[in-house]
């Protein structure tokens, strides 16, 4: 037994004592399989997992950490993809998992709103609105793994943005344990309520700094009973942005969808999944994928089309869907690309957001300064069109060495964060910061932001053990 | 001249000097029309007033106000009823007033993003946003005076906070000035950021607490193009809360008002304006006003007529607005009802919410139990069912003396508020705390939340110049 593992068996019995036998998992058979996360960058073994049954046990375990000096991160599913929820590989940190807390309390389809445990995996949360014909309109990929407290603490974002809003537009409350100890009970359905500050409101996004969410009280909405999907294909980004205008007024506010994808990045999903065919028969520079989604009384159909018309020659070509199957087709499309671009190994992705008017030029700029300096790499760009979000990303060549694969994403990062910067735009659109992009944001955030964000961590943690050295250091 | 002028002259030498002549007002015939607010009930005359031009100015006022020790309250258009922005009458405060700051800066029609300085009227704001044919939502009966600053520092709510949130969610970006001068640049029309804490949460809803609001950018929508407006007659307020939940799934979230009345606020309103005539043939213990509305491509129309027939007989009797003028109409009962209760002299107001789900329940209780203890008054009860926001207003006996009325205030308020609590309601659902709720927010609010109250004004404006004394004493 070496000195380190003598100092970590201690630190592992002092956690312990007095507390159920069950309340902390240290056998790294065990822990290892929550030492990683979904990007693979990131890996660090917990000096313990806790998994705590309520909020008084989450109290009692911080409290003991901060007694004992132990850092804690609370997990969520892993897959916010920036390395904010695994321990550090350190200075091994005690993991707070939900999975005992994973329970839907209530989902109000009057009221329209459902409150659940931090732990509830999100797509549960969505079927246990389903079940009561209401929306839970949080959706990305990653549904089927992700917890409810991990989409609060990173505000997550998704394909649903557009039509209504980011996870913080969703929550009406919120339970959350700060580190000293103390439970904020502001776990409320109301949907108005003006009593001074909106604490909640520090705990969204925070990235688990400044408290430990247990329980969220969120809004839900009426299920559409229709869907209508078209593919569209445009001459240039730009188009695409005035199709947008036109498409959020011609469709008034159904629009649930509007998603770009480039020539570049359709034909790599051809190439990952020969099974898929052209949808169109032109051949167009700039793809636009649409969804719409209404109640029953709407005719939906004609809704669509009609936008479509207003268009005019905006559009080059365009196909609805015209049936659930082949709405399935064209999204799939969007998978493949998606997919394809981790097919030969790891790839560089970004996150970022310009304001939505700067978007053709910013890609503009982006790709013809990718072509000058980065010509090895393929870049394929894609993104929410109405929240300014585009993910451009950078695949490296195949046969690539891990240092030809790091100099590559190093140097595509500088270069289009620096014309991220330009635009006045965020190198975090969706994801946050965690650790993969604190040295970015460090650069770049403003002095007043800074001792901001700063001061409130050291109000809420004072000694800084709680998800030390997320998003910035102390 | 007594020793209080000698100190108040010194006071304004002292603040005055170095700076342009213009900046600041004192004179009394002219702060006196800045010194009581829409209520009434707050009156305070000024030590003077500060006309700042920019950011810049503000910063420079602060400093200087901060460092001889006097308070500071910034002011909108004075209309927000609970005596946040008057000055103390009894320490005389410098009153920050916005009419130099009040550009519109931008107004992005693709991006449907909008920028406006703090002093910007609401309704100019929106006419700007029109003149794109955009539409600012922020919708309420003091629109022509109010300024958009006020309206983020109280977190405004209105009329269409059913379908687009209330002032915080279409807050993008915020210029704010902190206490001690710092200029917190976070104007952006970014409508996805996640890099760390949203910062901008904090001062929207604050009253003025935290800093000071200098310019916003807020999010736009498509200006609907249609609009159906109907008077629906229901048998109680329960079936009120089913055609809600039916509503909004039948009109597919176009649902943009959804007001209910009591009889008693009807008939109320025919006695004020006797042109008003009974619209539906039925006399109804409930109604309730839907307001619907969408872009060109959706058949409006028929969305409410399916919503109103697959009500079934929920509806005892209705009517549908056939022109605007007949919608004007049926909104003028509302108008007049409101109206009619202040015809002979001040009346007893709340602004409280509850879970939409309650509120039938809240409400009998509620009404029960004026009805047995204050009989002398005249309940009027009418609301935003959406929001689960309801306006239970006492209207005094015809001739009730200022203590009488008084008398009757205080038992109504403490008997309304105590239903309130019951059903885990918030005492002020959109107007904010500011000095005329603070005691009854104090009796009510939980230690943890008014320990962080406290902390983060400490944080902000440790010697509590800025707004000091409303929502809560330091």
């Amino acid at each position: 037994m070496t000195a380190a593992d003598t100092t970590s068996s201690r630190a592992v019995a002092a956690l312990r004592e007095g507390f159920i036998d069950d309340l902390f998992v240290t056998d790294p058979e065990i822990t290892v399989s929550f030492s990683r996360d979904r990007t693979g960058a990131y890996f660090g073994l917990p000096l313990a997992i806790a998994r705590p049954r309520s909020a008084g046990e989450v109290s009692a375990i911080l409290i003991r950490c901060a007694k004992l000096g132990l850092g804690v991160v609370p997990q969520g599913g892993l897959t916010g993809l920036v390395g904010a929820a695994v321990s550090d590989s350190v200075s091994p940190e005690v993991v707070i998992r939900f999975d005992r807390m994973s329970a839907v309390r209530s989902v109000d389809p009057i009221g329209y709103a459902m409150v659940v445990e931090a732990g509830c995996v999100l797509e549960t949360a969505k079927q246990a609105a389903e079940a009561e014909d209401c929306l839970l309109p949080i959706t990305f990929g990653s549904q089927g793994s992700c917890r409810i407290g991990g989409n609060i603490a990173t505000n997550a974002g998704g394909f649903n943005v557009l039509r209504y809003g980011m996870t913080r537009d969703l929550v009406l409350g919120l339970e959350v344990v700060l580190p000293d100890g103390r439970v904020w009970d502001g776990l409320r359905t109301l949907r108005k309520d003006n009593r001074g500050y909106d604490l909640k409101q520090l705990f969204i996004g925070s990235e688990g700094t400044l408290g430990v969410v247990t329980a969220a009280a969120l809004k839900i909405f009426p299920r559409p009973s229709q869907v209508q999907t078209a593919l569209v294909g445009l001459r240039s980004t730009a188009d695409a942005m005035r199709l947008y205008a036109k498409a959020r007024r011609g469709c008034s506010d159904l629009l649930s969808a509007f998603e770009f994808m480039l020539r570049d990045g359709v034909e790599l999903a051809f190439s990952h999944r020969p099974a898929l065919t052209d949808p169109l028969e032109t051949v167009c520079p700039v793809y636009v994928l649409m969804e719409l989604s209404a109640g029953g009384a709407v005719d939906l159909p004609r809704v669509l089309e009609s936008c479509l018309e207003a268009a005019g020659d905006l559009v080059v070509d365009g196909v609805i869907a015209s049936s659930q199957a082949q709405a399935e087709r064209l999204w799939s499309l969007r998978e493949a690309m998606v997919e394809a671009q981790s097919r030969d190994g790891p790839y560089y992705r970004t996150d970022v957001s310009v304001p939505i008017t700067s978007i053709p030029a910013f890609l503009d700029a982006a790709l013809a300064e990718l072509a000058a300096s980065l010509p090895e790499g393929r870049p394929i760009a894609y993104g929410h069109v109405g929240d300014g979000n585009i993910h451009l990303n950078v695949v490296p060549p195949p046969g690539a060495s891990e240092e030809e694969r790091k100099t590559l994403f190093r140097r595509a990062e500088d270069l289009i964060f620096g014309v991220v910067d330009r635009f006045g735009g965020s190198i975090s659109a969706e994801h946050g910061v965690g650790r993969s992009k604190k040295r970015a944001f460090l650069e770049r955030v403003d002095p007043v932001t800074l001792d901001l964000f700063r001061t409130l961590k050291h109000v809420f943690d004072p000694t800084g053990f709680l998800s030390r050295g997320r998003i910035f250091d102390d």
